[in-house]
């Protein structure tokens, strides 16, 4: 692959080139991985997009709210790009952004770009590919980036550490599903944003979102918010009531941040974590080889039985990782 | 050091020749570790104590407990050792076990052995040193040992790990203060204990026994469990009252996981466990030498300022360690 050909295309925003760059970032090949790592060397650093993470769980009515968010965007002449981190696709065969039909209008779109969950194997590799494609997308001229999750394990913290602003889609309910929101949840939101305030559900709507305010108001405060941040507020993704509110609200936060160097030191400590927990990952990814695998179970049948200890076992598997490391 | 005469002392059961065997396992130097290691391969496989782990805050009267329970133990004939699972000891210099007028009668009873908590540097290490620690009481022949730990993060769910049974020590409180206790840590008690059920507060123990008896009706069932268990007790330690129905409580227990396999098979996979995490531990730690942390803050900071990717910084981050590993 000529990487220098596909760089030019990436930076001169060519979908095909695009898609293909993400593609390559996706690989789990060696020659693929060196290959992306060369590409991602070869694009300017520039250019920098608003990266919004989007969680909520399935229900809340997420593409709907994405595809109305991202037509208004892109009617404001602004390029938009969705992309997703989906823990659960390696075991359901994909179940955001899978489904060809959602998001029919965003997608059609030429100033939109979105890109179904790559398969994959574990959330550390999901979170790579993501970020990658992240980089890839703001390398291409895009302003807005997308990255939508849905409420599973950490794929919250995943989408959280690699956006500048965290937005929880919540749909209305009754007082007591305000418990069912974790509080490690909330405390990433920057905004919380009740969906479907239409019909009948209107009241309820407000109900919801002024709970979630009183909410807020009880967390810490954190240094990156500016006065009345993190805040809740109500929409109608459907009706296209409060889309623009939300923009606006979310603009307000972002020149803050900006102005109060928040944007690039959470920019710089994000790299930063994402340094150290790919060196991690790749310390333990040696456990996963199959003569690794083989090992640990022979080693581990013996300290199961007690032949062994769990001392002398692990050293015992150190010293074969050692001797022949693949 | 002559590690034969030292297995030979630790097995023939002197308290000197444990006392210093513990302190070697607790060492963290490379000759000492290597010593230790011949050390437990030289002890027999064949004595099991009974491993009881014990968790409680402060105030609950935990040393008290352990002292008239201890006592009560070696007055039936039985050899008991006391030892500390103590996350917070390495910047508080010791909160458990450090005073040495805690739990004097015990520590004065022939038939009982009572180690002061060691001082560490993390969780991981005391993990490894008590319950290697633990191996050389069960080769002294002690009968029980008694794991001691306060409810602080990680620390419940590593004695527990190391335990054949669990047992959660608490004070007498109001109904509120049920939810004071995580989910995590009363799914992983075998028995809960309310103590000081004596005096004024007699009452007030009972009913938080009732609460908690109610709680622990609502867990999900565990495999390991015959019926009625878990379940939820008053004692008071002060007065000696309830201690031998405790023991009874927990006899019963244990004949029945011995009976239909449990104890074998909660013994096989903690070994595993603990053989796994070891491994874990110590790719982890190469990460912790002076070189690689050098190494690591001058590649995080070109990452951190945008010049270096995450994953190529990581790459190069590998390349350096692989090149020099110490």
């Amino acid at each position: 692959m000529d990487i220098e050909e596909l760089a030019t295309g990436v930076i001169a925003s060519e979908r095909r080139a695009l898609a293909r760059a993400i593609t390559l970032v996706e690989s789990g090949r060696a020659d693929h991985r060196a290959e992306a790592m060369r590409l991602l060397a070869a694009l300017p650093q520039d250019r920098q997009a608003l990266r919004i993470g989007l969680s909520g769980t399935p229900g809340v009515g997420k593409s709907t709210f994405i595809e109305s968010f991202g037509m208004m965007l892109t009617a404001m002449g602004k390029r938009v790009a969705v992309l997703a981190v989906d823990p659960s696709s390696s075991r359901s065969g994909g179940s955001i952004l899978g489904d060809k039909t959602r998001m029919d209008r965003l997608s059609r779109d030429p100033n939109a770009f979105v890109r179904p969950s790559p398969s994959q194997t574990h959330l550390g590799g999901v979170a790579r590919r993501t970020r990658e494609a992240v980089r890839l997308c703001e390398a291409a001229g895009y302003d807005v980036v997308l990255i939508e999750t849905v409420g599973v394990g950490q794929s919250e913290t995943v989408v959280a550490e690699m956006s500048d602003v965290f937005l929880l889609l919540l749909a209305p309910a009754g007082g007591d599903e305000l418990q069912g929101v974790k509080r490690g949840i909330m405390e990433m939101a920057d905004l919380i944003v009740v969906n479907k305030a239409d019909g009948d559900l209107a009241a309820t709507a407000m109900r919801t979102c002024a709970d979630y305010s009183g909410a807020l108001r009880l967390l810490r405060k954190r240094p990156q918010d500016p006065q009345g941040y993190p805040r809740a507020m109500t929409v109608s993704a459907l009706q296209d009531i409060g889309l623009p509110e939300t923009w606006e609200t979310l603009q307000t936060l972002v020149n803050w941040r900006r102005d109060n160097g928040y944007w690039d030191r959470t920019r710089a400590s994000q790299a930063r974590y994402w340094f150290e927990q790919d060196i991690r990952q790749t310390l333990l990814a040696q456990l996963e080889t199959p003569a690794a695998r083989a090992s640990m179970a022979e080693l581990g049948e013996q300290v199961a039985t007690g032949a062994l200890d769990p001392a002398d076992g692990a050293a015992r598997f150190m010293s074969a990782l050692r001797r022949d490391p693949d």
